[in-house]
């Protein structure tokens, strides 16, 4: 066999790989428009979701390859659907996915404002670790995804460390896939605009030990069932997922060397462990945030709670910072929680934004909130 | 609101999720069957690929769930997708998926034999990372995953090193993602059969900085070109990776605590970068290899070669493990070398298996080279 034949016949018969990509799907436009096309001569009506409220219909030309042109998008990391004749599939022509409790959907890109964070850059880039640890309190073997930025395994520094927690129907795959996290904080990083720092996203749904697919359970059907558990009992132990990050990594182990953000649901955790820990956390990011307390919502503050926030308050975060959008459906109970610290003369910073209880939101959040961090 | 509607608003809103699943697919069946199900009313024809030389048919019923239940299947993770009136897709009930190049496939493992090896137990798991280090010799910062057993961030111990390397078209992912590297290894490890020690899988594609995706070229259509490049180019730039690994982990860096492995474009990786570091490594594993020299094919021992070969030999590895398929496309140009072997006199072992080209062989292989290392 000569080189040159021998070669093609590894590349036509390696990894078991016979398939043409059949279009180009998604085509970035120079004037912020995705094109979506998609070759199904057979199908009777094809439409596109991620794109804004409604799903585009897609139109057959002559060949049998349907597509669409979306209207002007906004900067931003899109996940994609398409149903083809009822049949919700992620784009055939389209590598790249991320997953979304059971539903994988393709991934686009449009490029500018925060969608340049967005984006993988040549700089240096930190470790992304999934890292199993042992939870006495919960009895379990739990994973966590560790980002370790780029100069920590050149250097013997300490470093600060942001716990960045999930929400509901997530787990410790959520950030970094959808929510880009390890990406900007590169780029952050690399622009001089976060500090060097570690984050930890644990899973944050106590009565499960990983994300599907990585425990003992096998390939479920994953359902957003799995986040709900008894009041409190992610925040009991929190403290182990604490011991075990500041034993195995080099960190500055005081309240101001660490941060703690979540999202909605964890959002709530990210309240209730910096109320259980008032001299633990000196930023604190609450997006979307579902802020209970006992399992309950805060109407009101009873003398229980307003001890705690007070005692909170008394060696003040150096950042407390709470952000939602206008259309979030937690838009007025986060009001709400804003009157009560108002009435009780707790200093935080907010930030509201367009849209609702979206990723959009988040990455965006996250962007805003690093910055603040360990400064 | 209550804490009861707050929780349902809360799982309906979260994440952007409002995706039934549409019916149960995969289903394995007690009889190593697997039942396959799509729901398409309006589809006229549907396949699925990936169990057998030929795709089958599904049938649809009179709700417009299309299934069918494969022939027993022997114990393996298996890879599938579903072809609906000329659009392949994935199983949109399956959230599970591996990429290979440029396309998915659904995942499914049906149990016993070596799958019980590829499905996670609840068993202590190693980490697992990934990295980047620059290569002075390729001017390029490069990712590579990184398997660290299950005690090592614990202990002070220092761990021997296997590298392992991916065929062509596929990158630092392949190993982990078709190969079920990490879960094999943390089942092997926890049942005494493999040593604890630390499994590098750098990009053998020396003209690419990382998978697709995770570069800045952004999000493009990946093809199997990617692993075209000048001959010894990566060989050459091995020593990168080798003194990175050595420098920031606690190895064992003699020639008794290395390995190397590698399956098709990179059996022919590992030939030549153990060729020509005699002294490097005691464990070599040459899966489905394609054993070239100088970017052609060994057809004859020369001068130069035989003196190679021999100062290999002169102070012999412990293990020089040649594995492949029987119906290989690269059988006879093993058998070739085998030959060779045997008239210089040099002393190997060889397996032989059924089957071809294949992840399900290179998984096979894997589950018997690891046991042998480091004793």
């Amino acid at each position: 066999m000569t080189a040159a034949i021998m070669t093609i016949s590894i590349m036509q018969a390696q990894e078991s790989l016979h398939f043409d990509v059949p279009c180009i799907s998604p085509q970035v436009n120079s004037d912020s428009t995705v094109t979506l096309r998609l070759r199904a001569p057979k199908a009777k009506s094809i439409t596109v979701s991620g794109f804004g409220e409604e799903p585009l219909a897609m139109k057959q030309d002559s060949t049998g390859t349907w597509s669409t042109t979306t209207s002007v998008l906004k900067p931003d990391f899109y996940t994609y659907s398409f149903n083809v004749d009822g049949v919700r599939i992620i784009d055939p022509s389209n590598a790249y996915t991320a997953r979304d409790i059971a539903a994988l959907f393709s991934e686009v890109i449009v490029p500018g404002g925060n969608a340049n964070l967005y984006t993988v850059h040549d700089v240096p880039h930190g470790t992304v670790s999934k890292v199993w640890y042992y939870s006495p309190t919960l009895g379990m073997r739990r994973r966590m995804t560790v980002y370790t930025p780029a100069r920590y395994e050149d250097d013997t520094n300490s470093y600060p460390v942001l716990y960045l927690l999930h929400g509901s129907g997530g787990d410790e795959e959520a950030w970094n896939e959808l929510g880009r996290a390890s990406v900007i904080l590169d780029n952050l990083i690399a622009d001089g605009l976060a500090v060097p720092m570690i984050v930890v996203m644990p899973n944050g749904n106590a009565d499960q030990s990983a994300a599907p697919g990585q425990t003992s359970e096998g390939l479920y059907v994953p359902d957003a069932s799995r986040s709900r558990t008894e009041p409190l009992k992610f925040e009991q132990a929190f403290s182990d997922i604490m011991t075990f990050v500041e034993s195995h990594y080099r960190t500055c182990p005081q309240k101001s060397g660490r941060a703690i953000a979540g999202l909605s649901m964890s959002g709530g955790h990210a309240w209730r462990i910096s109320y259980l820990r008032p001299d633990d956390f000196d930023f604190i990011g609450l997006f979307s945030a579902a802020v209970r307390f006992n399992g309950t919502d805060i109407d009101e503050i009873d003398d229980t709670l307003k001890t705690g926030i007070n005692r909170q308050f008394a060696n003040p975060p150096k950042v407390y910072w709470l952000a939602i959008g206008k259309d979030d459906f937690l838009y007025d109970h986060n009001a709400h929680y804003r009157t009560l610290l108002d009435n009780l003369g707790i200093q935080y910073s907010y930030h509201e934004s367009q849209g609702g209880h979206t990723w959009t939101n988040w990455r965006d959040y996250l962007v805003l909130f690093l910055p603040m961090l360990f400064k």
